[in-house]
This record gives structure tokens, sequence and C-alpha cells, in this order.
């Protein structure tokens, strides 16, 4: 340890960010007070701004700072497409990936009932609320492949099915690039049994 | 990006800290505002109590938020060894590696007049002083093993050769636990040229 008690105090704190270990929060503490006070001041101004005033999305549950988003406020959007993601680290991935011009609805987890997490704690009442007022048309369902995330698209599918709306589910099969001897055998069963015709 | 202004001007503020990409600071700003909101504002407290008040001791040059730093205050540690290092990181280092219990000296740099880095700016007047002050019986050079460094150390050497006080460096050759075929050739040749019996 250092003779500072700030600094050792920073290192700790520095510790809660996720992937960042003695070592490295080291590292971080010193580039910041050795080159970088003035933007450093501006990550901590940025971090209690976010901290305060980020809350939820009151139609999508994203994270927002106004009580409806700039996702769902935007004109620009289709609002007659609706995916479903557990979390907002999906959503992210799904805009940078994507060409995705419809909007979201974010779980914030997965039916879990083993760790409480039920229909209700899911947000899925507000999302029957939405289908029902008529607008979506098409209910992409993005949840994990992981057991739990398709019983969580199963359900989601019932809702959908209910309301007459088409619901579905992102392509499933070997990653592009992928190399079939890496690939793990659910994943390659699912791909080799789903396979499809190449002269359509 | 996601529909939160704070959120993503947090995420850019995060990309500062070393080794942290966009992909990175994005699951950080996610995991604090997600899980860690109690954490996070304590974050944003050490993170400016340590800017606004940490300055370097003014005997030693380390990080410290009060004038002298508790390294050079504290009794329990040997004043008549000085152990001069390039940087912080390098203290640190040798407090987490070593059981040395003496006093250190902090050049933030090494002698290098191409970027401007003269005796003045690393303090070496300073340290002449401290030499001067007839309590240090030692003085360990600690720089690093390069060109720069070994420029360095030789001025420091210098130094304590002019007031009769003992300079030592660290060994330097094959690291514990290395292969020699991995080892490069320079350390090889140094550790080939500066053998040492073993039967002493």
């Amino acid at each position: 340890m250092s003779g500072s008690r700030l600094f050792n105090e920073l290192v700790e704190a520095l510790r809660i960010l996720p992937g960042v270990g003695a070592k490295s929060a080291t590292r971080m503490a010193l580039h910041v007070l050795e080159r970088e006070r003035e933007r450093g001041r501006k990550l901590a101004e940025a971090l209690s701004a976010a901290i305060e005033r980020v809350g939820h999305c009151n139609r999508c549950r994203t994270l927002s700072e106004d009580e409806t988003c700039g996702l769902c406020l935007s004109g620009a959007r289709d609002a007659s497409v609706l995916c479903v993601v557990e979390g907002l680290q999906d959503l992210l991935a799904i805009e940078q990936a994507t060409g995705y011009r419809g909007r979201y609805f974010v779980l914030h987890g997965r039916l879990s009932p083993i760790d409480g997490l039920g229909p209700d704690e899911l947000g899925l009442p507000r999302l029957a609320d939405r289908l029902d007022e008529g607008e979506v048309r098409e209910l992409i369902i993005a949840t994990n492949a992981t057991v739990e995330g398709e019983v969580t698209a199963h359900y989601l599918g019932e809702l959908a099915r209910a309301r007459g709306i088409a619901a579905t589910r992102l392509a499933h099969g070997v990653p592009l690039g992928g190399e079939l001897e890496f690939v793990d055998r659910t994943t390659l069963a699912h791909a080799f049994g789903g396979r499809q015709r190449i002269d359509r």
C-alpha cells in the first residue's frame, strides 16, 4: 500500500468495477492521479449524475433519466415491432450489430421461480397492456438460448398468440465463422436438425 | 447506444481508465447502475477526494494528501536506507514483493533529455540535499533495466559516490522460474557473463 490513505481508498473503491482486481485498480488510480485529473473529475461527475438521475423508462424499462426514454419517443422507430430482451446488454448488442429500427421491452431477468423472478418481476403485465394497445404487429423474442430463456420465450409466445400477434425468435445454429469441430454438441445437433435447403 | 444520455456519457467517461475499451466501459456502467449504485456513489466520492486532495510528498515525492507522506513520517522505517524508483508503480511493487523497510524517493520519470526530463524535473537537487543531511548510508537504485534507466542509475551512483554513500543496484539476470529458451538474448548474455559460484 502507498503512504496515501485517499489513494488506497480510491484503489479499493475501483474494485467494484467488473473485471477489475487489485492490480488493475492500482494502475487505474495511478493513471488518473498522475495523468488524467481533469478527465477523472469528469468521470466522478458522470458517475454521480448517472447514479442519482438514471432510472427506468416507464414504457420499455430500459435505463433512462426521463420518464420515457429516447428510444420509445423517437418517431424514427417503428412502433409495430417490439423486441423483448432479458437485459440492457442485449439491447445494446442488438443496437450495435443489427439495423433494427423497432422498439424494445427489457425484462431485467428471465422467468426463474427459484430466484423469485415471476411474470410480475419481469414487468409482463405491462408488456401485456402494451400488446393490448394494438399497435404491435410482431413480437421479436430475443431472450437468451438457455433453458430459462427458452421457458421465458415460450411464455412470451403465448402472450402474443392470445392477441393474434406474430411472435418470432432469433435463429439458432452454428455461428458464422464457426468451425464445426469447435461448436458445442447441442448447438450442432440443433443446427443439423434444422438444416435448410440452399436451392431456394 | 442506449436511449439515456447520462448512461452514454458515463460509458464515455469510463474510457479514460487504462485498459478499458467501449465494451468493458459499457459493462462497467451497466454493472454500477443495475447492481452497485451505493458503492458506485462511494467510488465517485473517492475519485473526487483523491483528485482534489492528493499531491506529492515534499520529502519523497510519492502521492500524499499530507505535506509529508506516511512512509516518510513512519518511525518504523529505517531512514538510513533510501530506495530510488522511477515511478509510484515501482514503489508499490517493491512494497508488495519485498520486506523492504527503508524510505523511498520517487523520480516520476528517468533522465531523458529528448523528453525534456533533466535532473531538475526528476527532483535530483532535492535528493542531493537529502543525501547531504547525512542520515542515508545506502542508496538503493531501483530504476528500470532500460537504457534510460541505466543512465539515470549511473547519475544517481555519482551523487552517492561524491558523498561517500554506498550505492546498490537490483540484481539482474534470468527471472526465477524462467526457462532459458524463452529469456531474451540481452538478459541471457548478462546473466551468463555475471555467473556466480555456487560453492560459497
